[in-house]
């Protein structure tokens, strides 16, 4: 079934977008070429946000992040009074607001919001925040990313996909995760059926290890639960398996055995995330695609990660690296050497809006994506959603903008943040 | 001399308080030996923090983070009533307080002090910090090991030094650093003449390049004044220089071959920081020693960087990496494989007395290292040292902890941050 969707992939859906890009027609090779960086420096320099749709300037005018309990909005307004909003990553802001109001916003007022793409680059330098590399910079960055695309969607009339690529995908299909450590395969099983009564998903993820290099419990859990998932919920169904960095490189490889031995569709962060020549050993030992990505937050280490095929199922998060425009940047890598993206999702407030919104515009992402349910706490309204899965299968908001209108009253409910 | 200095490393140093550990003859190989991965994961299994000098439990009863104005402190105490003051990196601290509050000080809270290093593993999990993982993180988690080490000095009497290793250096030489950017190669001469006449210093370093990527201005600034500084002030001054990132591999190499004609001791960040394989690919090309780290937050990436004879001159900054036990846990990988360590310096409030104490336990330490001044907005006194650089050399305090006390109505002025 992998196997068919890539060959969808590297035939059909890279006729839509990159056109433009070459294609590497060297899809999962079987020896080990070398890498092809010049390909990917190539595909990183081609622009992502339609800056062409905007005719004039529009100058930012205030950037303000707004806070009601523990959920953060951001509004962003230009000199001729068009306004966009974001839903932040409220558990991540609420550790890392100043770095948003000190280090981030003060950057672009003033600025031509035409002009995301190079002002992303450049608020990397601004107040050395380059060496705060990592989801403490990305997150707020990727806030105020969101509220700005909101604001242009709204002016032109554009979807946030229509804004960063053409729309490849007006529905996405979900996979039920399921998040439980510690607890017996008996337990998990359970626990999965009753997900997928509700979400009628047509592929599961589930964990395994014990996180992050620690000791796995109950003991032996991993080796017994991967077969009987197969096993339980039969040959159909796609099913993947995330080990948070539990593993050292023989370990790793002798989980991912039995994985390929039951037919698993993708191996997540076998070992943990900044291994990267474990991670390249590991995936070469090993035919079942690796997946990784979430806690990456170089761009220069995703192209290595790919120019090496160390991971063959690219997963940003678009909160966690920086928004919209920098992951695509790794979708298109990863869609010049035939990989797929799937990205990892923010679960926090409009998390999966934001990251549908992303998936519309990329033709090579992956078949299921992972659906957690939006925040209770937001009032909103969405005419072109219902926003739920529907028989496994979610709606993409057609926009403008986000295409979520929030209460204005709740907005009104939230104060100024200062640091 | 760099190689003098080498040679004296690894015949004498190693002799002190890596007696126990295994010695690479190695050092600075011509030819590409194979990464020794398993000298190095022992010599990080090794501990730092010597735990065997308290006989009973140190309970920490309360973290405090402090505020006044700009200047953050930490003070620790135990249930037994010791108690332990940090001075934070304030100006990251400004935007970092809330992961501090949040993320870092809950967890040791009825934790024994004495399990510093354990508690410094498990804290990485805690929470998903690791996601955080960059000096975001590792202020915060720095400026809480250091409050504790103070108290924990100050119970047995001992520097913070002897907490993390033999005493090694009770006087530190100095180099002088010049910062400046987009002046020409004559006025940074004149620049460093100026602040030569008052440091005395025997060693020198200054910026090339344009830094992280950027173009450099004034146009050909660095391949004149490499020649100049060496011209200028004569064959026994030890010159450096740092790009801050600023090249590609290529450029990286002209400018390397540049310094190399005129006998630099160290390169420092040819390439951005996140960059490692190219970081080799340099460091493979030219024979100046290629020194980093200010930036990497990873100690596995610092294994692979060490291991990899990319780094041959490691410059773990004691804040920026999350402390002296982190931070020595690179210096003893550099040490057993032969090469130096420099620590980059944080220059708020007491940087450089953090970094003093680091350096004192570190036999392979570089011979010059960067000074600071201290802040002029911290009353304090301290008995052993005039904290100045004396004819280029400053002395280390002896303790006990930090051996320098704030004066108390100063600290007095400071209220609970709350986040």
């Amino acid at each position: 079934m992998t196997t068919n969707r890539r060959a969808f992939l590297t035939s059909a859906a890279l006729s839509g977008v990159a056109a433009t890009l070459p294609f590497s027609s060297k899809a999962f090779p079987a020896s080990d070429p070398t890498p092809d960086y010049d390909l990917l420096d190539k595909t990183i320099r081609q622009p992502v946000f339609k800056k062409e749709l905007f005719k004039t300037p529009v100058i930012i005018d205030t950037v303000e992040l707004l806070r009601f309990k523990d959920t953060f909005l951001c509004r962003v307004r230009s000199k001729d009074g068009a306004e966009g909003i974001s839903v932040g990553a409220s558990q991540q802001l609420k550790s890392l607001y100043p770095i948003f109001v000190n280090r981030v916003s003060p950057f672009f007022i003033g600025k031509d919001a035409r002009d995301l793409e190079a002002l992303l680059e450049e608020l990397y330098v601004y107040a050395s925040n380059y060496k705060l590399q990592s989801l403490a910079l990305w997150v707020p960055v990727a806030t105020l990313e969101f509220a700005i695309l909101d604001m242009m969607g709204r002016i032109s009339g554009k979807s946030i996909g229509e804004l960063i690529g053409d729309i490849h995908h007006k529905e996405i299909a979900v996979y039920q995760a399921n998040s439980e450590r510690g607890i017996t395969p008996e337990e998990t099983i359970r626990q999965l059926k009753e997900q997928l009564s509700l979400s009628h998903a047509k592929a599961i993820k589930f964990k395994v290890g014990g996180r992050m290099s620690h000791p796995e419990y109950p003991d032996k859990r991993s080796e017994l639960l991967i077969p009987l998932v197969r096993k339980t919920f039969g040959d159909r169904m796609v099913i993947s398996a995330d080990s948070n960095g539990s593993y050292d490189v023989a370990e790793a490889i002798r989980i991912g055995k039995i994985m390929q031995e039951y037919n698993y569709d993708f191996y997540e962060e076998p070992v943990p995330f900044d291994w990267y020549e474990e991670t390249m050993l590991v995936a070469k030992a090993l035919k079942i695609p690796i997946a990784g990505g979430e806690q990456e937050p170089s761009l220069h280490n995703f192209r290595w990660l790919i120019a090496n095929n160390s991971l063959k199922v690219l997963q940003p998060d678009t909160f966690y690296f920086g928004g919209m425009v920098r992951s695509m940047k790794v979708a298109r890598m990863a869609q010049v050497t035939g990989k797929l993206c799937t990205p990892h999702i923010t679960g926090d407030g409009f998390g999966y809006v934001y990251m549908m919104h992303f998936i519309s515009a990329v033709p090579n992402a992956g078949a299921y994506h992972e659906f957690k349910a939006l925040s209770k706490e937001l009032p909103f309204q969405c005419k072109t959603s219902s926003l739920v899965s529907e028989n496994g299968v979610v709606k993409v908001p057609s926009g403008p903008g986000l295409g979520v209108d929030i209460d204005p009253d709740y907005i009104k409910k939230h104060i100024v943040v200062k640091a």
